[in-house]
């Protein structure tokens, strides 16, 4: 058992700003990475690309540039945010090396591009994927990245609150 | 760290006869299960039921009631043969508790019933999910299940033989 335990592996979180996301770090934290101090878990946070935000009114007109350029600085923000709000839930950890990565990019894309890319033993996200405004146009991300990524994928839902948020 | 490796947790993994499902099972004893000794596993493999066999001529009389019954038969065969495979492949884990469940019914249903009722706390299973025949004709188990079973949800995909299968 010890050699099985003693494994190096990359374990992808992919993170945002959703609760779902936060209880599918945890919950990682708590059933995947417990007692495997030679895991490393890489926390992948993608900022909406501008075409997200552009397709809103049809047109693609709807945002001046100034707009953009806030709701830019402010998804950096989040992303920022985000980040630190998941680190310190890894801290905990006993050994396991955290890294960050934050890309620009469609949630889908990004994600499947850096499991590939990373070559990652495993992906977690929370079962809605990443954000609400983007999910509502580009349906779930988890669904994509289970079908399209090579890895293994675990999809974590946030219990309702009914007793079973063991 | 003691505290968590101690957690009772209940892990439901869907079996079937082939490669996809056998690797599915093999990761989830090296990556899930290590080290913990309070967990159950519970291998669930459903026995295709008649409906799927009869929708094969669109009139549904294609197989006499003989051939029906052979084939019952056969799928209950199948079924012993694939839980001796797996239950062998659980005897290097130390002190889990291997519980096995053979359910006739869609595999879909089967997997999603047997999540809610045992109350599991992860479901694993392969990518593509139960049968080759049964998935031209239902889809993939595995894409159903990830969105209706509310526990957290594990899709093991089998690499393909391109020095990936780590």
């Amino acid at each position: 058992m010890a050699d099985v335990a003693a494994k190096e592996r990359k374990i992808l979180v992919a993170v945002d700003e959703s609760e779902e996301s936060s209880y599918a770090l945890s919950w990682c934290i708590e059933n995947i990475l417990t007692g495997n101090s030679n895991d490393t878990l890489i926390l992948l946070y993608s900022v909406p690309p501008r075409a997200v935000y552009s397709t809103l009114d049809g047109s693609g007109y709807l945002f001046s540039s100034d707009i953009l350029a806030t709701m830019e600085r402010y998804s950096t923000g989040v992303a920022q945010c985000v980040m630190k709000k998941a680190k310190r839930a890894c801290e905990a950890l006993n050994g396991v090396k955290v890294e960050t990565i934050v890309e620009h990019g469609d949630a889908r894309d990004v994600i499947c591009q850096a499991a590939e890319k990373l070559q990652v033993d495993m992906l977690v996200m929370g079962s809605h994927g990443y954000g609400v405004i983007k999910r509502a146009f580009l349906g779930s991300v988890s669904n994509h990245c289970a079908q399209n990524v090579k890895c293994p994928v675990l999809i974590v839902k946030k219990p309702k609150t009914d007793g079973r948020s063991k």
